[in-house]
């Protein structure tokens, strides 16, 4: 097990009725509170109501930024700057899902400093200083925002996707009930399971290939994954399979599966550049990604592909070579996706097969993986993909 | 997945020469160090002096409180409590393994009170108010004491020993280097990793027994322990092997295993008398114990024998009942406890059976289990482990 540094000091409330802990937590910060939330959702579904009455109670003065949209763009994030700056927040309290917890981190980075966020933090990746406390209520299993410190932000006019980590931007707190997932449209649920098996792979397959124990548990949240996205589906209203994917998706990248791992995430920098010219959902974008990606990269590590199959896919060994039980784990994962219903092809979401170069180009290739990819790969994997 | 709340801020810092973080965070500390350590076996491998002289370099003013015990002992506690209170000790500072660890958790709880730490905290359980940060330098892979609130301190004088949890007492930083652990004797690495695996027996083995991610990570944890203890005794400076103890010995007991399980804790109850009357080392009290509870228990939770001998020990269930599958899996961690060289009878570690009654009187049976167990079932327990 390789050199590590680990630390996620976020407090997770985990359950029906989570939110009965959320006044202990605004008691631990100061006055104005920033409501943070998406689309309207929340206020269809009444929980809108139910946070206001509790910051109410708890004396609270609440300011709100809402309509942050799934890939959230810089003008959104200067919006929620400017009201943190204004009225002096004392804590941005994040209502939703990843896209609004990573809009939130932005804002949080960036209210805390007269520089431009998205120069400062994103694109020239400076130390955060000092952020905005942050809360979250969490309404859709996906990123794994909420217990990380990472963030993603899209700057729409130059089609730019990109990435922030600092250790100022782990929430303070999180409260994930699963019982708020009852409700998301079916395609949520789907692009929210493949985006935390997404998470998974990307920390599974890279260096080193040692016995490890962050391979051990990659896979148990690999497994537990694939044991309820169907029951999910089929009931709505499952407690016990809800819940687990909440916490899977929250497992699968709060870092502990990652400890000693190089980690590759160059499947998630190609889906970014999809999702940066093409607005696509990004669950979407991993699923059409990811199998195309394995297949071209397996041969640098066929040993590790091998395992998958066997450990997650039972493919049966026997008189295959280990280039066949790697595709056949490798097509498992596709047909696997396909069959809950996510689309495993560019055509299917509308990018045609022209633009692929363009998109390429874009790409913002990271070295974790098991070796550097150029961007005449990404070419070869997304024609693969068309 | 059922309801619970997480929370650890310790920040770990593993692998080779992960010494090399102890300036950056001495320097989030006020000048006055206690330097706690056990028997002196730091100073013979030279660690004592790496850390003196960091310290030193730091401008620290260095205190100390060495002899630590294994169970560590009351007196022990007052003697470091002294301390801190008459030098405004800043930061507590334990180099060594689970013992040292937990002896320096009640310094830092004693120290900020005028109270009594072990009736105020130990047996009354009474809210920890503020504690003197520590931080930990691990030399021992067993406890998990290293990332979490624990800790188990023994009034000899009553054969009591007693456990305290607080969120106070996570340590503020450990520093996990598997190469200390190449030195040790064999039968600290076989204790320890038995106390590894009966950490996560007692989360596993409990309700719910729902599919829930906890059971798959832990599952992942008891597969690699089982992976990796004969590869560290037959080659102590097996760094792959070596590290995946260290690192699955905190997994055990960090709570990311424990996540929505109500957790059982009567066998190390068990164990604490014992180990209160005989002062044997734990992981061998834990390696008597465990088989004997279990089959004991059983018949309460025979589902989740049979998954744990399937897929941990490969029993093939083919043409048995589930009883005998559950014993095959049962008799397989005694067998493999007695391989790796663990005791697993009373009377290989000097406990007469005469003594038994007088034993189980002393346990603190804790309500976490499938059914709350009695004195007189620790007595049958007990009876079988001659």
């Amino acid at each position: 097990m390789q050199k590590f540094t680990f630390y996620n000091p976020t407090r997770i409330y985990f359950g029906k009725n989570a939110i009965d802990n959320l006044a202990t937590e605004l008691g631990k910060f100061g006055n104005n509170i920033l409501l943070a939330y998406g689309g309207g959702s929340i206020i269809k579904g009444g929980l809108y109501d139910i946070v206001k009455a509790i910051c109410g109670r708890c004396g609270k003065t609440v300011y709100e930024v809402s309509g942050i949209m799934p890939n959230p763009r810089t003008e959104k994030v200067y919006e929620g700057i400017e009201i943190c700056k204004k009225h002096d927040v004392d804590l941005i309290l994040a209502v939703g899902g990843g896209s609004v917890i990573d809009c939130v981190k932005a804002m949080a980075a960036g209210a805390k400093t007269d520089k431009d966020f998205w120069q400062t933090f994103y694109r020239n990746k400076e130390k955060c200083e000092a952020a905005t406390p942050i809360g979250v209520i969490l309404t859709l299993p996906a990123t794994g925002s909420e217990m990380n410190s990472g963030s993603v932000v899209t700057k729409w006019d130059e089609n730019l996707k990109t990435d922030y980590t600092d250790d100022c931007l782990y929430p303070h707190f999180s409260i994930l009930d699963p019982t708020y997932t009852y409700t998301l449209p079916a395609n949520q649920i789907i692009y929210g399971a493949v985006d935390t098996l997404a998470h998974a792979f990307e920390q599974y397959f890279s260096a080193p290939d040692d016995d490890n124990p962050s391979d051990y548990l990659a896979e148990a949240v690999i497994l537990n994954v694939i044991s309820n996205v169907e029951k999910a589906l089929a009931c709505p209203t499952d407690y016990e399979a809800r819940s687990n994917l909440m916490w899977d998706s929250t497992m699968a990248l709060n870092r502990v599966i990652g400890c000693g791992k190089r980690q590759d995430w160059n499947s998630h920098m190609i889906e970014h550049a999809l999702s940066g010219f093409y607005d696509i959902p990004h669950g979407a974008g991993l699923a059409i990604v990811f199998p195309n990606w394995m297949r071209y990269v397996r041969h640098l590590c066929l040993g590790r592909f091998v395992r998958f199959a066997e450990r997650i896919w039972g493919v049966n060994p026997k008189g295959k070579t280990d280039d066949e039980i790697a595709l056949e784990g490798i097509q498992a994962v596709q047909d696997y996706f396909r069959s809950i219903g996510a689309p495993t092809t560019l055509t299917e979401v509308g990018i045609p097969a022209e633009r692929i170069e363009e998109i390429a180009a874009k790409v913002e290739l990271t070295e974790g993986g098991y070796q550097p990819l150029t961007q005449k790969d990404v070419v070869e994997i997304l024609k693969a993909a068309v």
